[in-house]
């Protein structure tokens, strides 16, 4: 008998593809589904970026150089330097994504068995990317209660064991929405440079960030100029998730370095999807503001609708497109499904992600959801129709 | 102080990127270098692809299917009929290019300290997902003296012990343009089925084979459906190697189960590649003729330029675009040094890959080189002649 690996019977499925066969079984009945437990946003890609592409001269698509075209590179140190973010076009690898970015960054720094401490909830995918790397993600829980701040650093400290090779951050958070403190950021230095440490941080979400919250980055931090890795990546950015590119960004020259010799064995990035991300760059302040405006008035329809909603708690997010709340269910996951299977308003239903999905403690999340709000704004005042009627009716309702 | 992994230690640079720094050198002082160390084709991309994307009419650039888009994956199994090769569309997953499909493939299959057996010469880039699965290569020495021919399966038997997982093979072969026998493919069958083990097949170069040999998929082989994995890619086929689109297919449900899940963690392979991808499946067999007809021009040219050089040793290519070359010289690493730093004529020189680079056993491959033919004839030509004399005045020379 053949058999595949541990590995592979370990990884699990994604949290939010786990309901799609039965969202699938309720489209082929007629149902109308909202879809807002994926986060592929709406809006559309610039014009700039498309016609790039469109209006490209090419006779052969080539490989590129493996780190990504230095035409590329430079025009992304360019887009840093507005936040403050000083690099040179060598700490930078393009990706396939930041999905390759994430990958290759756990291949570079962890051993196997090593481990990264996240806080949670957190996102899902993480933990397939460690276990590719032959490591574990060991998470720190935070509460939708205390709208998910991170716990005092004597607390991470007792989550760290000879084991601890780096700690992942998603800042704004998926799923939480939640931006992190300069302060909080400068006490995680500390943290990470005391115990020799790598710092992850995943900030594909910067430039969704609301109410004058201003974005710090990891790579602003002095002194942990070896220990930081940013991960980036251009797919919500510009609403280009299938342009697949993203960035590995350190200047720790070894981390650099190593990367590219794995950025090398897969030869180059996608040809396309970095003519896209150039011209993207080209796109003015004006597109930011007004997504974000959008972006905003949707948070906002969500949070009225669910802060009506009796017995539901939510943390209001201050950036990303993602809102996680806690619904006064049996079991979220239950909630979800029969959401999918039984539940129909005007021949609509609405399709969420489980919360415990983006939890790796045993018992956390379970009555929590995450929503994407990626949907026009009445399609999400209908979404929201829904679960209101749908908590109500719901068999397994707790209140 | 904060330190890289041990893989990440472990880690070399392609061999064929090695000598880069050499030859951008060499152009800066103005000296034209003909380019036979890597395996970007010069063949222009078909325009029914290049206009595919053109006409792509996007609104929101998304995120695809993690196994690839259905219409793509449907015309994928039309196209592998042509070849004998029945599937379905649940087989295949589409990846970012042949690369992720042998990384997926090796974090299915393999536990970290399995080995891969694999006939050297062999594509050296192997050894980077080995490594980044945990794993690792061994190697089978074959001799260009024997036209690379495989050893009697008693000898593969030598080197099987419980770490070995699977057995893997590019057919036709890089570096070797050698296109393993329905029979050589017959007797790996009984002994992968033996030992349990799987059976990888990098057939990349299928549609380059040449002199009336027909290609002989490991897809073809019955009773070891559980433990073929067939991986491809239409970089060559195509020259589009920036599409970056190759597919990882198997007919064994539980490894296409788990690959899906790798896949699902990094969400989808690039959207404008698979549309350039599914409409290249639409190029006619004349295309594939031309070009072919237009390789083996370049493969006798090289050969017969060789052939009258004397002391090398080559063993003439049956498919793939790629020759090597035994060299009478100390040392071919120095010599393709050589080349780029102090050789000149006319204001030419050519770039070579040393052979070492793709042989894992200590010594071997010491004098043999890597050309691969992706240039004009007039180029190839031209480059020969650096060959030729620059054999002449190495002061390395054996002869």
């Amino acid at each position: 008998m053949i058999r595949i690996s541990e590995r592979g019977k370990e990884i699990t499925l994604s949290p939010i593809r786990k309901l799609a066969p039965l969202a699938e079984a309720a489209q082929r009945k007629g149902v109308h589904v909202h879809f807002l437990n994926i986060g592929q946003p709406d809006i559309p890609t610039p014009e700039i970026a498309l016609n790039a592409v469109k209006n490209a001269d090419l006779k052969v698509l080539e490989y590129s150089h493996s780190a990504g075209n230095l035409s590329f590179r430079t025009k992304l140190v360019e887009y840093y330097s507005k936040f403050s973010i000083g690099l040179s076009t060598e700490d930078i690898i393009i990706t396939s994504g930041g999905s390759e970015a994430i990958l290759i960054g756990f291949l570079v720094c962890l051993n196997p068995g090593d481990e990264v401490l996240v806080p949670e909830p957190f996102y899902a995918n993480y933990i397939s990317f460690a276990k590719a790397a032959s490591a574990s993600i060991k998470t720190i829980p935070t509460k939708i209660e205390d709208n998910f701040a991170l716990p005092p650093i004597s607390t991470f400290e007792n989550y760290i064991s000879d084991k601890t090779k780096a700690i992942m951050l998603c800042n704004p958070g998926n799923p939480t929405g939640k931006i992190y403190s300069r302060d909080e950021l400068e006490q995680l230095k500390n943290l990470v440079k005391k115990h020799d440490m790598f710092l992850f941080a995943d900030e594909v979400y910067r430039e969704f960030c609301y109410d004058q919250a201003i974005p710090f980055s990891v790579m602003q931090l002095e002194g942990v100029e070896d220990n930081v890795i940013l991960i980036d990546s251009i797919s919500k950015r510009y609403s280009m998730c299938g342009a697949r590119i993203g960035t590995l960004i350190s200047r720790n020259k070894s981390v650099i370095e190593t990367a590219l010799k794995f950025a090398q064995a897969r030869l180059s990035p996608p040809t396309y999807g970095q003519i896209a991300g150039e011209a993207a760059l080209d796109v003015k302040q004006e597109y930011f503001d007004s997504v974000k405006n959008e972006y905003i008035k949707r948070r906002d329809i969500l949070c009225e609708a669910l802060s009506k909603m009796k017995g539901v708690v939510f943390s209001k997010p201050s950036g990303a497109f993602y809102i996680m709340a806690k619904l006064p269910v049996d079991s979220a996951d239950k909630f979800c499904k029969w959401l999918l299977t039984d539940f129909r308003h005007n021949g609509e239903t609405v399709m969420l992600a489980p919360g415990n999905g983006f939890y790796s403690t045993p018992g956390m999340g379970e009555q929590e959801v995450r929503m994407a709000y990626v949907l026009n704004q009445t399609a999400l005042s209908k979404a929201m129709v829904c679960l209101e009627i749908a908590l109500e009716q719901y068999p397994g309702k707790t209140l």
